[in-house]
């Protein structure tokens, strides 16, 4: 089983992370395959670059889908995720989507605990788009913005402790989210310290996307699927698929 | 007062009845100044073709925002509308969202009627985005997609008709919105058929547009705006916006 | 274009206020024609206020519509709005309906500010009403009821902003309706000092208003009138809309 | 125990078969003290005649309102139901609340069936006003209008009957409502021929309104009620209530 | 009239408690009949055991159903409510649905006062299930569990109190609910010092059967009854329901 | 990696095809230990019997959870879901919950198609359960009841799909769920009959239980667990986690 995992941001050292733990949870039951995007920008925040990194990935998956059992989309506001589940004939996983719908089977009520203020809205908005708004408890973070994003998970480690407390006590949530691509790989570090299960949603994303693709779902002759559109200005790729319609 | 209605689809005929339609309800109270996508698609129907539309109106709308008022993102679906929103300093308008407004004052329940069953999906979709799914009685649509959208305000005007006092009938709207570009200004011709208020999507998106740049909003320093971003790829105009931040 | 303009309230002093601010927005495009409740109560509070001056408000419509294109009811809880929509053939705004559905078009979540607690349940139940309370964040007020309502907006000014800005901070909204008929014309003077879209209920009333009408919908034989009814004790003129019926 | 029973209609006979059905349900346990609206209209069915029945219903609960336990506003729409709780220190009972209350106590699902499609858009609203909306499925009527409301029960008894399985059948409904006063009574005579609980009205609002008195609830300084008013107009028991305040 | 009682805790004490509460209610208008768990918990507190010792309960009501013409369910979260509801011919009444539904006909808001934050969960979870969420301001409890269950009442009555009136000043309820069999009782004793209507869940329930059964609803025949089934290690007169069917 | 399989029906031939489904789908990468109930009912199709059968559920899962790592209950109604995730520190995974998860990450909305109309309320009640019956388009069924569930499958396989392929064009479906145990590998059989993605619940759980399990959370000393109970006439093994508590 080979999954693609698409990181919609510039930053390579966070596609190197994602691919690390990624194969960890895949455990030799998948080749991960990652991506990085060309162009764009180093690091999604709003729904405005959503909207640009989104277009992006369609290309990038279009362009690496030969041979490919799942998508996942790495970037935790699931940017063009509607748009690759009308195009691709293999599961879709974004890396929100996949959290919330992991979180949901392993608890009650959810939080998102992120490491910015920034994010909030976004994320808030990714939840309401899965439609389990009603299980979620809303999103925790820091008061200020931090410039060095890159490193996140260090430096407000602490922090994104006592919020996910807060988030258990305060909220009543039975399940902490760690949102975004710059907390990979800090769930399990912290879980013991935290009363609640804790879930990395890059690690949720690869074991929903092998768990899809198992399941051997038939995804050619869908009725949703687009009509077939001539376009301009596309990759070659893409302008393939489209061209080609349900 | 100048308003810049954005065509996020490529087809030129579309623009000029809208840009028609605009000019009519503006009635000399705003310019119109009507641009068409130049790379993209011929007609926008699906998420994945606004996902990739809407990337290229943010780069129309930051190549064309001087001396602008007001911004009419002239496609049903509202591509990229949150986006434009939290970049630019004026009103942004979408067409779907302008009707669905509207429709709220005017009435208690509207419908939505349009010309292929193939845009069911998305249009429920940007009701719910709207928030007013409550109001929303759904779309009816007649049961094959045309293959010449171009003229459908002219070959299913019967359908529409009957498929408009249906949803008035049957489903209790007071309202209906006939929506899609190439339905644009058949609401009039057909408004006396229908026991209901009839909504043209671009004539509502222009009264809304002169109505929102009208109240003189105060848009810069909003605390909601993206932090400043370096890209790569983008027009210099919308780099330039997105370099610049909150 | 002339557009009536009604206070459920018996204050002309707020009559007056509300109709300069009126023709300030129209400025030039619309006439205004203001009229004062004659009976009732000096100001609406409550949901039992609001029912009897509702009520008196479908006659001051009756009794005034004669070459009237548009009629806002200026009161922010929109008294007998439904059943005015019922009635008469001519778009009819509610002042709360129209800021939220402003709101709605100028951001994503917006929040009402005003200047008294014992008005937070009636808002809160009439941005319900809207349908729009997904996209509502709250009503932030002093803690304490101003004995002196028709001075609010110079009296609990700081008050007002700082409510305003924790609704940004706290609650994530981007977009602050100041509501409440004693706080018209406060919206321009504050805004500079709010990060977010600040609105005047009064002022998004007489654009929509302006816009509505200027859409020129035919309300004439709507399925949704009610059937023609005798009445005994109503003003003559509504008697008659109320005998003919739909 | 004396139970007001409010008819905000103008109908007498109406008045007459309500408070039989009321008697036959309290069975000796409460008086019935049955009031009709000395003006507004002879039978309520839209948004405007509630809104001016009910400010009625307010003066004609504050004249008659000395000695009374509990209050019933005995027209299925709860025309100034919101407002009479507001005002009076005793409970008081929507017809159309009770039975919707008393249907989610009696089974899962209710349905209402009522005589005319013109009751469909209030009757729906008011269920949405309940908050009860989740476990309704809908208002069945006949398709046309009867010219004679009043022997309702008499002249569409199998067409009700016939709506009423459909509802059970088709909707999913195990509890059924006949809604409308020119129903009252109607339930017990047609229980055997539905598959499902059926509820008349006025009788689950005596049981209800007996129900609330037997709590013996404190009314006195509750903090919602409305501040003291004055006011210009009204009857003088409703003007001194008004002028009361919390 | 007999009503059965049935507290699916194996406390005898909180029984017989309820009973006399129940009996106060009553009034000589109906008989009660109390009966408590065999096997089970002491006090049920968390989903599994409701799922426990709702199967409990619908054997205690099977086992005595005998000229019984209501039942209720004696535990805050309903236990078994839908499943006896599905299998018995007599209004069944939950205490905390009686409660909600009572609350919600007594005022607009409630909330819900208990004497531990264990139950925060649960008590929400029941309110959702009622489908009156959207008038439901939340649970309020002290910060911490109290070992001696029994004695809540008395041992953090002034913090139920300080909690209602938070509940009505903070969250906006005008009525409150106290949940919870250890506070059967309380509601009379503290009503004069909380600002709102407030209501005793075992006095509601018992009104409430009262009032169901004195509408002689037909439940035979009915449509949603589940079909016959065959069982295995059920109480005799159970499995004898079960036997039947439909 | 050990799965155990609780089928809390008590026929083997269900258990045992179900088995087959689950080693498929696991494919090598989990052992799967299937139990079927020892009492209760054949098939479960009501709430009552869930109730009941849940009961003995979670006994079941008490008494088989050594080397266990992650628990499926594999009747489609999710009995005792809630409560066996408060007790067991594994992932549990109810059956329709991870078809309809599942079901959200294939496609945008889905349908469920079951064999017998009497499942239609149960199942539309674990829909909503789960949060995302803003997703769902609801369950299809033949019109009457097969009186051998056991071949259903076979019996109605064309009935079923047809009413998938209905689901699809009508409901706008583009994934249908095949609900109820007696399905159980139907879904690879006619899905090249559905032009939309078609699941198997019992090869959803499965995929979900190994997803789940691979993910390592840290379920000990969770804050959502029920504090510590006594207990009389449970099994030893169920008795004993329950008397250990939070």
């Amino acid at each position: 089983m080979r999954i693609l995992l698409v990181n919609p941001n510039m930053t390579q050292s966070m596609t190197d992370k994602m691919a690390e733990i990624a194969r960890q949870i895949a455990d030799g039951r998948a080749e991960i395959v990652p991506i990085t995007a060309p162009s764009g920008f180093p690091y999604i925040a709003s729904r405005a670059e959503a909207q640009i990194a989104g277009a992006i990935a369609l290309e990038m998956i279009a362009d690496n889908l030969h041979d490919i059992d799942a998508v996942i989309i790495a970037a935790f506001g699931d940017p063009s995720l509607a748009g690759a589940r009308e195009l691709f004939d293999v599961p879709v996983v974004g890396m929100a989507e996949a959290a919330v719908m992991t979180a949901a089977m392993l608890g009650e009520r959810f939080s998102i605990v992120t490491f910015s203020p920034v994010m909030t809205r976004w994320y808030t908005d990714c939840v309401s788009d899965t439609g389990l708004a009603s299980r979620f408890t809303g999103v925790r973070t820091p008061k200020t913005h931090l410039s060095d994003v890159a490193n996140a998970a260090r430096d407000v480690r602490a922090d994104l402790v006592a919020l996910a407390r807060r988030a258990v006590a305060d909220d009543g949530a039975d399940v902490v989210i760690l949102g975004g691509a710059p907390l990979a790989g800090l769930a399990t570090e912290i879980s013991a310290d935290v009363p609640a299960v804790v879930i990395d949603p890059i690690a949720a994303a690869v074991a929903q996307a092998i768990a899809l693709a198992s399941l051997g779902s038939r995804f050619a002759d869908r009725a949703c699927k687009p009509i077939a559109k001539t376009s301009s200005g596309l990759s070659a790729a893409l302008a393939a698929v489209i061209a080609q319609g349900a």
